[in-house]
């Protein structure tokens, strides 16, 4: 084999699928920040056009002959081509492994679900979905049939979007935080702290609040000359290069908080985008690792440091100087309880962040009991009700308050709620480690945020997906994850805020 | 031949290459509204490798067999196929006759090309540019061997933008323009009318403008459900399919006309394409059928319409309630005359309606007598300049007001120039034709376009490219094309304006 004419056919390769992915994510990115309210089905018809295009240049013989070929002859290979080369190994066999044909029908099943989804949550009404999520839940099945799986079922799944994931390490994951988060929620309910966020509900001028979201975003460190901020109804982020990242927010006149912490949510993400190494330039490798590592990120960004004391001392008298009008008589520290109140919730997006991975928790639990065919679908709104009243406290009032509530279900995404509670986790792992090197809180206070993104940099954004999670993690913070540093954190947090024990 | 099979291989590589289109069209269109800085590289990997699929999906035996075969069948086609037979047979040839090395160096000579103009125009350098101009002649003189022509080189050019237009038309179609519109000029310079356009230079809230265009826009009959009005440096029009067209304008705080002049013309491009009939829907041929065409359908709601007197009727009163500060005191026929003034001029962009073909014409008989070889590049900044003096009666100060002055050659783009022209004369043709049928005037002084744009529908917009230029001029008119109308309108109307004789 000529190798340096292989590795040439496998960049040309990762060139034009990173050429796929950059126009199909702006077509998206369009959908959601300006399309006409027609263009649905215009859309529609490129993406699956795209689609099929980005399918035949990845799963084709040649290109399976070519991976084998380098694969063998891995000792011969540079890190980044190997790296490229198992990836689009593992992308091609999750593929190539699935009849074509399952893919078409899943795809009219996913379509047909979204529809119903929305509908059965208007009327919150669960029998107009389940139908289609027992069609989901079987396909995913089959996949995993075929794709074969490790010890668990679920696993396969969980692959997906953390890899080498299992629900073994999950188990324990959540087990800790149950017994960490169960009690401290009760005792809060019980605090005699009462923390008033009024003050947080009245009029916040839209125009005045998108001047200190920006100006926000570039304190945390997103570079502007590198990506654009925009308004869409759900918050996101979407990348095609490390130099053209693009976040979203949205504006609630009577909520600003919301706008504040989803910018620094999504500007989280952005900034590990804008960092990947510039050696994975125009290479599908060049985005971050996994949905987990990725929403470490965002919530480092959105709660370790968007809600700490340290960083409100430089950014609520801005925020006070922008609206005097609602904020010259609450005090630093009155305005920092508020960011951190913690209630028992029933709705995952609205959680605090206390709560928030329980949530995640009850939503593991279901996806794992469904795929061990130990629930069935028709019977998911009475388990979920009866998960909330005992790890919350609370029972949903309808199902579109209760199972409905997300879409990820009806878009087939199951494997994909674990990374969001891990994401924090892995947040708290990383500060451990950083700390250990110098001391956050004097930046925060000053709104200097270049020894942290150095730092954040150097030991997780630039590798962009050359490591996996559990690579970035080791070398990040010199052990395996360990949920211990999240549990700690939240602990200390809101025992203090809310003077416990 | 399986013709069925055929014909849908065919609409399989119409539907991707549509797709591609789409694709590019909107990043380019998002580099245009709302790109971050450092976007650049990233956006040209992209577009090159998707413009490298859409070759390859079009210029390979496969596909040229297919075409054969179904064009030796043509008896047995739709009529819908034929014409992509045959549409593409064309492109085919255009692109697959000349050597793809040929393609490849003159990419990189237009790149360097535009780079250098831009640092001649800034510097008012012709010598800058010069030698680049050379190679990009030299380049489409050599495409045009491999090509082949019939009767003089430059119509092989010409029909790239105006299928079968050729020199001897153009001559006679500029002739007939000079000796019209040169003595009008003169005339209408020792005129004692003299019109003030003061008013127009004061200062217009942007905002307000904003609000003046969007509604503009709507009464002229775009669908704002089936596309966006956006804002950029350059008007322009972009379309992804009939229910995705978008349109930029461009605000001026001290020059409204600005503004409400690029609305109105960009608004004729995106009402073309929103009516583009819908059984050409994602097909390549789902769009205007040549520049010219598309050229006059701009011209006639900018010009035609938008500076006539019955629309102001309409027009004037609501700018004048959005502006009173400025209006209050002129009058609807002063307001009419400013927005009619004609001026000798040195700048093509910023023309009035009667003298900007002039400037066309210079272009094309400069253009001509290049591919004639009867002129050298090193040349062109003197002969530029008499061209000037013997027409416009003026001569530019310096390159950069003179030869320098468009963006077009730098892009290796010749033979595009006179579809500008034919525009507005086909767009006189085509009115003469609406005339006959209803007048104009009683819906303008109503701002009421649906017969208008019913018509323009019916005879013009719905062929999409299902008919060439001169069968849409053909059965939209009942003749072939005919300057006539377009000399007689320039004639009558600034006769009007300037009581000339």
């Amino acid at each position: 084999m000529d190798i340096k004419h292989a590795i040439k056919q496998l960049n040309d390769i990762d060139s034009k699928l990173h050429a796929i992915n950059h126009a199909q994510a702006m077509i998206y990115w369009d959908a959601a920040t300006g399309a006409p309210k027609n263009s649905v089905e215009g859309r529609a018809k490129t993406l699956s056009i795209l689609t099929g295009e980005y399918y035949q240049t990845l799963v084709n013989e040649t290109f399976d002959s070519l991976l084998k070929e380098l694969i063998e002859h891995k000792d011969e290979l540079d890190f980044i081509t190997l790296r490229k080369a198992e990836e689009f190994r593992n992308e091609y066999d999750k593929i190539a492994k699935i009849p074509v044909e399952l893919y078409t029908e899943y795809t009219a099943i996913q379509a047909k679900a979204s529809v119903a989804w929305e509908e059965a949550k208007e009327k919150s009404d669960f029998s107009l979905f389940a139908p289609h999520l027992e069609k989901l839940v079987d396909y995913n099945k089959k996949f995993i049939e075929f794709r074969g799986f490790h010890k668990h079922p679920y696993n396969t799944l969980l692959g997906d979007y953390e890899k080498d994931l299992t629900t073994d390490e999950l188990d324990e994951f959540f087990s800790e935080l149950k017994h960490t988060i169960v009690p401290l929620v009760a005792k809060i309910n019980e605090s005699n702290v009462m923390i008033n966020n009024d003050f947080t509900k009245v009029s916040y001028a839209i125009e005045k609040q998108e001047a200190v979201n920006k100006d926000l975003l570039k304190v945390i460190g997103f570079d502007m000359d590198s990506g654009i901020m925009a308004k869409s109804v759900h918050p996101f982020t979407t990348n095609f290069n490390r130099h053209d990242v693009r976040i979203t927010t949205r504006y609630f006149e009577h909520n600003p908080l919301s706008a504040i912490y989803s910018t620094i949510h999504e500007g989280g993400h952005g900034i590990y985008e804008q960092n990947i190494g510039e050696e994975l330039d125009f290479s599908t490798l060049g985005t971050g690792t996994s949905m987990g590592i990725h929403e470490s990120q965002s919530r480092f960004f959105e709660n370790i440091i968007g809600r700490s004391y340290p960083f409100m001392e430089y950014f609520y008298p801005i925020l006070q100087n922008a609206f005097p009008e609602n904020l010259k008589d609450i005090s630093l520290y009155d305005f920092y309880l508020a960011t951190n109140k913690s209630e028992q919730s029933l709705i995952r997006i609205e959680a605090d962040e206390l709560t928030y991975s329980l949530h995640i928790m009850i939503r593991y639990e279901i996806e794992k009991l469904l795929l061990e065919n130990k629930v069935l679908v028709k019977d998911l709104p009475a388990l979920w009700n009866k998960k909330y009243e005992e790890y919350m406290g609370l029972v949903p009032e309808n199902d579109a308050q209760g199972v409905l509530q997300d879409v990820h279900w009806s878009e087939g995404l199951f494997g994909y709620f674990p990374s969001y509670a891990l994401g924090s986790a892995y947040a708290s792992q990383f500060v451990h480690a950083m700390r250990k090197e110098f001391d956050l809180s004097e930046d925060l206070k000053k709104g200097d945020f270049s020894r942290i993104n150095l730092w954040l940099k150097d030991h997780i954004h630039k590798h962009g997906c050359l490591l996996n999670p559990s690579e970035i993690i080791e070398k990040a913070t010199g052990e395996s994850f360990n949920p211990k540093y999240y549990t700690d954190y939240l602990e200390k947090k809101y025992s203090e805020i809310y003077k416990l024990k």
